[in-house]
């Protein structure tokens, strides 16, 4: 008997028809004997339509309403998933975050999930029925409902397959798994048929948006096999994620990726001393800013440049901040610059292997893309270009990493 | 200081515009040191948009997955109020039936409320938050979501008031209180400014629309009063609905109803044996279908006919069943008539004083209107009519109650 978590995102539920179809596909494989919990996230736009719905009254919304607000979308889909097995004949019950034991802390909007006690969904297991849960909601210890945030669904989904100690995690969505660059640029470009859960975080905190990084870390701590697959079509080909990185497969690129979201703030003559960084830094991460690359200049005469990205839409925001910052610490200038984004190039080893780092600049430099920072990780290397050269960057790699597979 | 529990029905609630105006008219009162628990209902046509969804997967539903869906409706419009309190300044919060402690029976999509556990209202109350409570939802013991049925909100809103031992219960609608009879009818009928629990319940069980008569018995079972009136009116006028019925006003016609949806089955020849009605209607009751009038024709030679009514659209499953049923009990036949309605006249003392009936068959009879069946209740007494009557009748018992005031 193999118990198989499933989750399905909102394309995947966006209609009644979609919704029909997923009960016929999962009934097939629950008459031949396998037991299974369904995670299922808000129908199509519903979220969406709900926050607009709220901005009519304010732009600035509490997020304990918000969060009762949102969680109604995955408890309508939930229900009519679990009314469409049903309809075939099939038991089934739909559970709401709390009912599943999905405890989570009080932060409101991005809530992590603290604990799953899942007896209930044990008890109805056990009665051969199928398990419908309400991705993306769950419980605090006050009884107060709250969201997962980004990448919820696929959170609760590995979460409780690591609670139950499921055989499998299965992530549908409206693409084939993960590929090696986005398919929309590189038509040709190859499925990973199988990736560690190292690679596959750097390659979805790096922009593949297929799985939300927040669940892969979730289910390398649990060691919880993910599948990543597509909702509708007829073969079972996909990604599975699971394992170390592999000795035999290291030191070679497993995937392009880029992520046109990248906007950049740069300020000059910071007075080089102790501490510095954290000034700027410690109060953007209190406004709930996240930087993600940093990059600071060896000083000149005392004074270095410092440059950071965040995302485009908290630009603004971020440059009011570090204005105010900068003349407090004796800074020259601030400027944004948010028409960027970041292309990475990612596999086990890479930080260790020199060749990547200059084969991946002469790439871009021969396609006529230049390059405005770089980092590295222990397994991947990243470089932010102007937005408009994302397209011949990523041909660029692929053409130097994948098809050529020219590893140094 | 008052406590105000107050509720709002799904057309107050039906626009974001609305919902703010509802927020700002508590305001006013709130500032002025009222304290408040606002019940609120799913808005406008949201119930029956949700419950279309669920039609598209089966005509036949899970009504524990129905009540799941369906209570979405309200924890949407009371996260929206809030969020309307918090745009003014104010602080308040939303809570689910769960979270309000509103604990019910396990009879989904028409559960009763058990008990109701206010420490969380109170405990936020105490901070002078408005709390915003989402209507027609409960809990069961096992942590199930249910729903109360017809008439749900009014009843949550009732059973809170009552559990808090509130000053008073306000049911806000697109009326403006209870009138003696239909203003569609009768232009210029007068509202009803007070009214007895008593004479209150027979009006809206026999039709009166405004207050659903499970909430009014909850109120008179815990003496909590209640006031109905328009939502968004100026003055603040409306119906008291409190205390027993006055010796002063009784013998008094208070209000005339009429319910357009009535239905009559015949079942033709019964033999005239102990027991034969528990026969006919206990196994109706099982089937959930309400019978509302029953009249019993006295036997003939052993056999006697027997008529009662139901709703407009349970005829057609009530006659199956008791087409079988005759059948085996050997009544002659069954007959159904689908286009009837009734009307009442409600007040203190009517069945004691037989000149009310007279002067009520007599009024029907000079108007050209057929009575085809008669009931009298305590405080009631009602005619079942063709329903293309119902107009010609209500205005000639206007005429002879209410304006000519001809009580005998």
């Amino acid at each position: 008997m193999v118990l198989r978590v499933q989750k399905y995102g909102g394309t995947s539920v966006a209609t009644i028809d979609n919704i029909q179809k997923i009960a016929k596909k999962v009934a097939d494989d629950y008459s031949k004997g396998d037991d299974f919990v369904i995670i299922v996230s808000a129908m199509g736009d519903t979220t969406d339509d709900l926050i607009n719905l709220a901005k009519q009254i304010s732009d600035d919304l509490d997020l304990r309403e918000m969060d009762k607000l949102l969680s109604t979308g995955e408890s309508v889909s939930s229900a009519l998933l679990a009314m469409s097995f049903h309809n075939l004949g099939i038991e089934a019950l739909s559970l709401t975050g709390a009912q599943a034991g999905i405890h989570t802390d009080s932060f409101f909007s991005r809530a992590s999930i603290s604990d799953i006690e899942p007896s209930r969904i044990i008890r109805e297991i056990e009665q051969r029925k199928i398990v419908v849960v309400a991705g993306f909601q769950g419980i605090d210890g006050d009884e107060e409902l709250t969201t997962l945030g980004r990448g919820g669904s696929d959170t609760t989904a590995v979460g409780i397959a690591a609670a139950m100690d499921a055989d499998i995690c299965e992530i549908y969505t409206d693409v084939e798994g993960v590929y090696q660059a986005d398919p929309r640029l590189i038509p040709n470009v190859n499925r990973i048929d199988e990736i560690s859960y190292e690679e596959m975080l750097e390659l979805s905190s790096e922009g593949a948006k297929v799985i939300h990084s927040r669940a892969v870390e979730l289910a390398l701590l649990n060691e919880t096999p993910i599948f990543v697959g597509s909702t509708f079509s007829d073969n079972r080909s996909g990604t599975l994620i699971q394992g170390s990185i592999d000795m035999e497969s290291s030191n070679k690129v497993r995937g392009i990726t880029h992520d046109r979201n990248v906007a950049r703030v740069t300020v000059s003559g910071v007075p080089d001393v102790p501490g510095i960084a954290a000034k700027i830094f410690a109060p953007l991460a209190d406004y709930g800013i996240s930087v993600d690359i940093i990059v600071q200049n060896t000083g000149h005469d005392g004074y270095s440049d410092m440059s950071f990205t965040v995302t485009q839409d908290s630009l603004d925001s971020t440059l009011v901040y570090v204005k105010d910052l900068a003349a407090e610490l004796g800074a020259n200038e601030v400027t944004g610059d948010s028409s960027l984004a970041k292309v990475s190039i990612v596999g086990a080893g890479l930080q260790n292997s020199p060749g990547y780092a200059g084969t991946m600049f002469k790439a871009l430099n021969d396609a006529g893309v230049n390059i405005e920072m770089i980092t590295t990780a222990e397994i991947s290397i990243t470089c932010v270009i102007k937005q408009d050269s994302v397209e011949a960057a990523v041909k660029a790699l692929n053409k130097a990493f994948l098809v050529n597979n020219s590893n140094p």
